[in-house]
């Protein structure tokens, strides 16, 4: 089976009315609870040059819509916080679901983010592992204290916990091989990059995989991506709406610098024209064009999990709705 | 007018189902909505030796049933945060909300928070005031950077607002006299203390009000305070049920060290009795009793906002529907 995700866009533009975009993510969601998806995702970013919403505030708005879907913080910046507010705030999101939470988490990389929140980017990988340490430690023992080379706890008596015991599941992103080390080291899931091609990503999963072995941890049956999505009701019209979509969204993340975090081979994306990125990256197309698709990168790479990103900067409501019915209709029921 | 909110308790004992508890919650807002109380409220703790539930993500949950009520983080410990978050965080909320927020913050006083968050207690009006500048800068300019004592914002371009502009309303917390003039100085609303006599809180918004002229900035129409109130159809069955309650609790902030930050003439209250608590602390009675009480602040100090705690650790679902609609039914009529 191949679960199917909408990830929420929730970078608006400067003059955008936000809280009516918000109104149409609910719409969005609920349309694709009855529809049978898996998870919804939001992002996290800030001082962005858009206006952002932020996951956590967004995810538990979205409880009362979202049924039985996973709710996925995608990803929360781990190295910026203090792991006793990531741990109480995300226990909090998953007890309001009834144990709904997956936590997605990764380094980050946009400098605005290090220098605001004081952290030094050569530290990210190190401050990552330590806050999920002692995460771990909050969610799951009755009394803790710690000594680490970036946080200290004081010895507490704590009883905060998560829903899911022992705690939900992690989902670890990773761009660069050492990140996908990382996810097999401290990980339950790995999170893969949309703008990867699908042999960067072929090899990412094995070396997930020979990691886990390595490490004598059992290999998940579940693997993840976020992948840009536009599907329309025939090729044509799918390729003359999509293109100007994703072109404004590659300039957007070449601008803030993720291309320098991908292994070389998948790095050069921001130069490359929509007809390439289309043959590997992303998924444009009509609905058997993306059940071949979704089908390519479970049988190429192994994974199940897709977070479709639907809503893109300027895209209308109805073309998003358009999208899960599509593929809620016609794609869903051929991967099941 | 005597404006009523709601101030849910989100403390939970080490056993209880939690899941179940924040379902209660989310049906005692919806009928303090029916009833036209004017805001919810949640409050702000970690490392605690109770299960607890974190604002932001509750508040953000509980968008969907709160109708007009305006949401209250009460309050939101901004020593302990990042300002790009806070901005970010808070901003998203009033979004969600369609410009809901009352943007509740305070120093905070547990020993175990700042230490886990590296944050010297010392330091913690003055952290609280550079942040608060940061924010409202975040909140209001197009392009920010910031060198402070405490935070550093690199040059960014940042459009993240919330939807109440220039921002919502800054309600400062205040135990001590110091608090009470940085409120003057920084709020826009006194929100004054649970615990403290009648007498301190007259003196306290006496301060206030004085601060407010000296510094040549207007006196605000709304002064606020949480209140304990535990009401019962006769005064009988309010002081027999209502009595355990309130010591458990008493004690509860005896532990956390709450005692010293109030002036001598308030600090006494671990050690008092029910009795001398209930002269003029905290509001026990019947409906009848109730309304003078209210009044009785209102016209002594000058409060006119009573975030009113009805759910304190322990209580029954039934007791707080019950408190919910006698405030309802019998006392706001009253107080219009």
């Amino acid at each position: 089976m191949i679960r199917i995700g909408i990830f929420l866009n929730t970078n608006y533009g400067a003059d955008e009315d936000v809280a009516a975009r918000v109104r149409e993510a609910v719409q969005q969601v609920a349309m694709a609870r009855d529809y049978g998806f898996s998870s919804v995702c939001v992002g996290q970013h800030f001082l962005t040059e858009y206006q952002k919403i932020q996951p956590i505030p967004l995810l538990s708005r979205l409880v009362a819509e979202s049924g039985d879907m996973r709710l996925l913080p995608g990803i929360m910046l781990l190295p910026l916080f203090n792991p006793a507010y990531v741990a109480e705030e995300l226990a909090t999101l998953d007890v309001l679901s009834g144990g709904r939470l997956l936590f997605g988490i990764g380094v980050g990389y946009r400098d605005a983010e290090f220098e605001a929140f004081g952290v030094r980017r050569a530290d990210r990988g190190a401050r990552l592992e330590e806050s999920l340490a002692i995460i771990k430690r909050l969610w799951t023992e009755d009394e803790v204290s710690f000594e680490g080379r970036f946080f200290r706890i004081p010895k507490v008596q704590v009883r905060t916990r998560p829903l899911q015991r022992p705690h939900p599941p992690i989902w670890v992103a990773a761009q660069a091989d050492a990140g996908v080390r990382r996810a097999a080291r401290v990980g339950d899931v790995l999170f893969l990059n949309p703008q990867a091609r699908i042999a960067t990503l072929r090899e990412q999963a094995q070396l997930f995989r020979r990691t886990r072995e390595e490490l004598g941890r059992p290999v998940p049956d579940e693997m993840a991506c976020h992948k840009e999505v536009f599907i329309a009701p025939d090729m044509e019209t799918a390729l003359r709406e999509g293109r100007p979509f994703l072109e404004g969204k590659l300039k957007m993340y070449a601008r803030w610098g993720q291309a320098r975090e991908l292994p070389p081979a998948s790095a050069d994306f921001a130069a490359d024209g929509f007809d390439d990125y289309r043959q590997d990256r992303v998924i444009v197309g009509d609905p058997e064009h993306c059940i071949r698709e979704f089908r390519r990168y479970r049988d190429e790479v192994g994974i199940n999990h897709f977070s479709c990103v639907l809503n893109w900067p300027g895209m209308q409501h109805w073309q998003v709705l358009r999208s899960i019915q599509l593929l809620g209709e016609r794609v869903l029921p051929a991967l099941r």
